[in-house]
């Protein structure tokens, strides 16, 4: 009898995990693993701010896959996952087929652009390591740019990031440390230096503590920026964008480089394969299978899953897709047993931080709030802890954080 | 009586060895000293290729004009000189006048597009820091968007170097040893990337020793550069260059970056001031002044003087600048003094080193051949003394050029 064929779509939080306790649990003769992925390395999305603002190294967000998973066990592929067909139990690929006995989809979120015009043609996102190149890369050649013309523009000097959600802050964190260098790097005077955050909520970091936000926001103020909360960018253009002002009126702002960091959908695979779904995330089962399909799961940023507490959707995190990744391979391992006793998803609430740069920090960490440096040291301790699921301790030694204040 | 008031414009080589020596030989009683300069510090020109390919940090390249001149003695004007008026003995600034009794014009070169089509618009140049910056991240900016462009555009791995002078080849030496790292941190396979040296001139070097320049040619050529010698570039465009290929054809080489290291002229202030000229540089007497103005000295690259052995115009290297420099103050501190006997300017060749990279190099040195390492810790040596004869021991130690190997 062949073993049954589990493919693994996407090495991300959610993917690496599944692979790494199918590992664990199913023996090379119980099972064939299969990883597909675009890259040969896994990246942490989790950190892509802090390469996009320049403050860290691209590599050193970004490990080889080979690294940390059982070659023995489990087949490296290569590839994008462009559709999946279920009733033939295929997986079409960009450079071949695969078909599978189970399936799991972890392939993570894209940028949602909400139709806004401009956005896709005009602004870079933070979605992947070549993303974050470019940024960093895009802002420095502004800054470069700027005393080589002859005509000086202020725009090179300004820089736009739309949404003031978790990741527009972060990055705002990381990119208002950043510019202090650059500007003693380029001869800038750092009042030439404008960097705007629009956000079309009426709130920073919407369910955050408002303690933690005022602190946050009073922080990222003192070192420069201008919040336009509750302001909607209508259109980006190639100047930068034009954002809405009371009722009817619009204002532009003249800027070189506009992030985009407001808002992220699900994978594009999802709706290319038939699945239903809300913006390419699929209201699972509590087993984190697809309704309807016994033998394909959906975990991490593509899974949708409803908090019955907060009744709304748990957000798009990393924790979660860790989590997700725990529970489908519990489930996937009970299939190949033979068992239909699947386990069911329960979020396990470790907290959440959100950085402010090198060495601060808002979060609510074991319930407790925490900031400064004391949310600093958390914010590093939560990114160890992913490394040290994922690769154990020599994974942290490697690419690690440490501070020693 | 009033003091006479020495403008020496620029802080260069020349012009700053000029007021380091006139320091020395004039007390404040005696003379009022004005440096002009359009930063407020000076930037080792020699070194702009090391800064443009990203091998040494802009900052490595320069240093403040006030932490090397005597500031009891010697007042700085940042200000960008226009036009000199010789009959009213007064100089255009971008921001004001000033009058003079004795000029020095020690302003530099710019670089000599010899009319070639294009050129001004889409090639780069190595003439400042703010030049070799923007090169160092054009480039990076190249190679940051290669991998995140749908479409793939060899293009924007292709550098084209126009020249196999000194500066040419120099800037090809950092280039190669600047690629690996760069290929390594965008993912890029190396041997996408595509350097071509194109060189009108019939060979690599003009004028140095065939010896060495084979040396320095298959050195670079096994680090991958392809030369295209005896081949004038005939246009630049926003895609590449265009080249002459035999007698009427022509072939595009497509390109994301233009370097145009080949020709260099004196300034436009020359010009700009009615001295007669050749592209920019004035045939001076042998005690640097300009041929019927006694009290304007032109030194550095504006100067052209003629080689007698070689019945060729010495080339516009530092080491001539820095000489220059030492006669220019010795000749205004005689007249300060009212003696009309003025020193004569006498070629003291110390010798000449061209880099290859960090540790290999191509000159000759008191006369004799060297080359690699050898070579290497000469040219260093002769970086180092720069700094030394400009700003003492103290500065040799902040910005000198170590390496043990």
């Amino acid at each position: 009898m062949k073993n049954p064929k589990i493919v693994v779509l996407g090495a991300g939080y959610g993917g690496l995990m599944t692979v790494k306790h199918l590992e664990k649990k199913l023996g090379s003769h119980q099972a064939e693993i299969i990883l597909v992925n675009k890259n040969d390395y896994h990246y942490e999305t989790t950190w892509l701010h802090e390469a996009s603002a320049g403050t860290l190294g691209p590599d050193r967000v970004r490990y080889d896959i080979s690294s940390v998973i059982d070659r023995n066990k489990v087949e490296l592929i290569k590839a994008v996952a462009l559709e999946v067909k279920t009733e033939e139990n295929k997986v079409i690929l960009d450079n071949g087929e695969l078909d599978y006995d189970y399936l799991v989809i972890a392939l993570g979120a894209e940028p949602e652009t909400f139709g806004i015009k401009g956005l896709k043609e005009y602004a870079l996102s933070i979605t992947n390591v070549n993303a974050a190149r470019k940024i960093r890369e895009h802002i420095e050649y502004q800054f470069a740019l700027y005393h080589s013309e002859a005509e000086k523009r202020e725009e090179r000097l300004t820089i736009v990031v739309g949404g003031a959600g978790f990741t527009g802050i972060e990055f705002l964190g990381e990119l208002v440390n950043r510019i202090p260098k650059l500007c003693k790097e380029y001869d800038i005077d750092q009042k030439q230096v404008r960097i705007v955050c629009v956000e079309a909520a009426p709130m920073v970091l919407p369910g955050f503590d408002p303690e933690l936000v005022q602190y946050a926001t009073a922080l990222l103020e003192s070192k420069g920026v201008e919040f336009r909360i509750g302001t909607a960018i209508k259109e980006a253009t190639p100047d930068g964008i034009i954002i809405g002002v009371g009722e009817d009126e619009t204002e532009e702002i003249k800027a070189s480089t506009v992030i985009w960091a407001a808002g992220v959908r699900g994978n594009s695979i999802i709706e290319a394969s038939g699945f239903e779904n809300m913006r390419g995330r699929v209201k699972v089962n509590l087993d984190l299978r697809a309704p309807g399909h016994d033998n394909v799961f959906i975990i991490g940023d593509c899974a949708l899953i409803i908090n019955e507490e907060a009744n709304r959707p748990y957000p798009p995190t990393a924790q979660i897709a860790m989590q997700h990744g725990e529970v489908c391979a519990q489930n996937i391992a009970n299939l190949v047993a033979g068992s239909t006793d699947l386990n069911t998803f329960v979020f396990d609430d470790k907290g959440s931080v959100c950085s402010l740069g090198e060495s601060d920090a808002i979060g609510i960490v074991f319930g407790k709030k925490v900031k400064g440096k004391t949310a600093s040291f958390m914010k590093k301790a939560v990114d160890n802890r992913a490394l040290f699921m994922i690769g154990g301790p020599s994974l942290v030694f490697k690419k690690g954080k440490f501070k020693f204040f």
